[in-house]
Parts: structure tokens; C-alpha cells; sequence
């Protein structure tokens, strides 16, 4: 016979086990994609910031170069400006301020990068398919929207074809004024974007339906046929 | 006779050595108050994703510590959750990812301690009294808002009294439905929050004549009166 106690520990250790189980890839894939989308606003955001302040003193260099990254590469491989600059009086305290500043944004910008280099094995070892065909910031934004792998299996094309357009598609459904939305999520991806106008709409239907049935092949494990199914997307254009 | 390429030479150098001139404290001490109030936007969003990530994997340490930065710290300084935790499965890159997202944030606050470092250095050399009366942070919000100095200095205490809060004030302006806004950013300063409700609005009133005098000696150069200043604004109280 099993005393009260042991019976309590048995419990107790077979919940523990199921909470634990409960916590998977599809978290991390989760909260990985909506740390990088977090850092992509505060990197802008503080660039920003960065440009503002060092165009005083150096405001050709800020004028040279439009993309942030680079730019703050550029401040931090030479600090020095030219004599022939037309920024104003800084002291050695102000300079060294905003250098510290600059590096601490490139301090995020490698933070993203090792945060997507993350992302893409959990997608490669979790969704192959689907990364194969959406690519992993994509695949990861539609699990994330749809809750779980699982969940974005179950639905069909159409939904999936319009995950992340919510909002505009209940627009239309209120009021009807404005066309129903024709893509999501996948708006983003580069076959579409490289898609000419009036072939975006039957593009994004054939890559939803394949991420439709790449979605499904992951979860249930099925053999790889990401390669075949990219290939179509590729073709519809 | 000087030659005409002298006269262009020396015409350069006046125009290069008036646009200098015109970045000064002022512009230092608004960028460095609008970064510091960027950054504690930034760690505060980022420090709840890492909350949020971090209590699948030990959920008792995210409960415990409320601060933000008391958390971080404490995630820094043991990596390992005890066998008794509730906490879900995590690979060894799941951990390395949230802890590096962890450090991350961590900089963030040793960013925005040096920026303040630096901001309250500025503002003891540029406005050591309004920095007596109003603190670093509240007098370099004003001087930002109002512009510059010389323009603090050039305001009606009644003011500076409303400075931060014209959204309220245009609002009462308008409709008259809610009342006229007692405060603006003066509100934040330890002596209103002290203060007993009732007397807030006369509190306010003494902080802003007093802030008003301080930026006039500030900008005058005058004798340095600031602790009798401060005193007058607690006495207030």
C-alpha cells in the first residue's frame, strides 16, 4: 500500500511533467520572432536618436550614409572627423557620449542577428517545410500568429493566406467599402514583392497553399518536399 | 588687395565658425534627456519580453523580483534554476539565447546610468540652480521643451508651471469641460509627489516661481542661490 505522502509526490512530479512538456518549440519560436521584431523598432528608434546627435558634429558623414547599420559602423570605425567638417563644438565628454550611444546600438544589431541566427535552426529543426517555403522569419511570424505548428496545419490556405491582415479584413466585412485584403503576413515575401501588381493576388493564393501543405508535412512529420513546394511559388510568378 | 579667393577662404571660415557656435549645452543636454527617456521606453518593453521568455524556464525567479532591473540582474547572477522548479523544458541554446537577451538589457540600464552621469554633469556647469531646484532630469526636460535656456529664462513662471502639459491645457482651452491642468513636468518632482493633494496646486506654484528665478540666474550668470531656492520650494510643503 502506498502512504498518502508517496502518492502526493507521485501527483505532484506527473504535473510538473506535464507543465514542463507544455513549454516547446513553438514558445520559442514565439518569443523569438517578437524579440527580433522589438529590437528591429528599437534599433530604428535609437538610430534615430544616434543620427540626430552626431550629425552635430560630423553632419557630413550622417548625410553619406542613409541605411542605420551602416552608419553606425561608420562612427565606430573612425571617430574623428575631418578638419573640413562643418559640425559644431564638442567637448571630449560629448563625443565620447555619443560613441558610447553608437555602440550600444550595435551592441542590439548583433544582439538581432544572433537572436535570427537562433531563430532559423529552431525553424529548420521544427518546420522545415515551412521554412523552406516561407523562409524563417515568415514561418515563424504565421505559427506565432496562429498559436502553434499545430494550429497553423489545421487551417486551411485562405486563412492563412490573410494571417496578420485581421484588421483589414474586418474593415471590409463591417462596411465593405474597401477590397477584401488579398495577403497577410506574407505580403513580405520576396516572391511577392518581386511579383508585378496584377499577379500578386494569384501569387499569394499559390504560396499560401503551399505553406498550407508544408505546414502539414511538418507536423505530422511526413518526408521533406520543401525544395518542390518552393519551386512552385517560384514558378507562379 | 587681397585676392578674391582670400576673401572666399576667410568668408568660409566666419560662416564654419558661426555654425559652430551655435551647437552648444543646450543641444547636448536635449539630446542626452530625450535618449534617456528613449532608452527607459526600450528597457521597459524589452525587459518584459525577457520576463516573459524567461518564466518558461523559471517561473519562482520572475515572480519574486517586480523590478525590472532587479530581475536582470538577478537572472545574470545564477543562470540555473533549482531542481524544484516548475520551469520548462529548455535546450542549452534556448537558455544561451535568453541569457545573452538578458545582458543585453543589462547594458541598456549601464547605457542609461552613464547617460545620466553625463546629463547631470551638463546641467550642474550649464544650470546649476535650476538643477538645485528642479533635479537634473525635470530641469533638462523644461530647457528641452522650452528650447534652450535662454528661453526658460525669458518664461513667466506661470509657464513653466504648464510646461509638458499643453495637450491638457489645449484641451480645457477648448471645451472647458475638465479643469485647468495644475502641472506639467514639474508633477514628477519628489517635493509634489510628497505633497497632500490639497496643497499641490500652491506647491506647484512655489516650485515654478522658484525654477523661473533659478533659470533667469542660470542664464544671467549670477550668484549661485539655488539651496535657498530648494529650501523655499520644501518649505512649501
Amino acid at each position: 500500500v502506498t502512504s498518502f505522502k508517496e502518492q502526493r509526490t507521485a501527483i505532484l512530479l506527473k504535473t510538473k511533467q506535464a507543465i514542463r512538456e507544455r513549454v516547446g518549440r513553438d514558445d520559442h519560436i514565439t518569443n523569438a520572432i517578437t524579440t527580433i521584431e522589438e529590437i528591429d523598432r528599437i534599433t530604428n528608434r535609437l538610430s534615430k536618436r544616434v543620427r540626430g546627435w552626431y550629425a552635430l558634429y560630423h553632419p557630413e558623414l550622417e548625410k553619406e550614409h542613409e541605411d542605420h547599420r551602416i552608419f553606425v559602423d561608420r562612427v565606430m570605425e573612425y571617430h574623428q572627423r575631418p578638419d573640413t567638417s562643418m559640425g559644431g563644438t564638442f567637448e571630449e565628454e560629448d563625443l565620447a557620449t555619443v560613441i558610447a550611444l553608437t555602440q550600444t546600438v550595435q551592441t542590439l544589431y548583433a544582439q538581432r542577428d544572433m537572436l535570427l541566427a537562433y531563430l532559423e535552426t529552431l525553424m529548420q529543426e521544427h518546420a522545415p517545410n515551412v521554412t523552406a517555403v516561407a523562409g524563417a522569419m515568415i514561418g515563424a511570424r504565421l505559427i506565432h500568429i496562429a498559436g502553434s505548428l499545430e494550429r497553423l496545419a489545421m487551417m486551411a490556405a485562405g486563412t492563412i493566406q490573410l494571417l496578420g491582415a485581421e484588421t483589414a479584413l474586418f474593415r471590409h466585412l463591417k462596411n465593405r467599402k474597401k477590397l477584401a485584403p488579398k495577403h497577410g503576413v506574407i505580403f513580405n515575401h520576396q516572391v511577392l514583392q518581386r511579383a508585378p501588381r496584377q499577379k500578386q493576388g494569384k501569387v499569394a493564393r499559390v504560396l499560401a497553399d503551399c505553406i498550407a501543405i508544408a505546414a502539414r508535412v511538418d507536423f505530422f512529420k511526413g518526408t521533406f518536399t520543401g525544395d518542390t513546394l518552393r519551386k512552385k511559388v517560384e514558378d507562379a510568378v
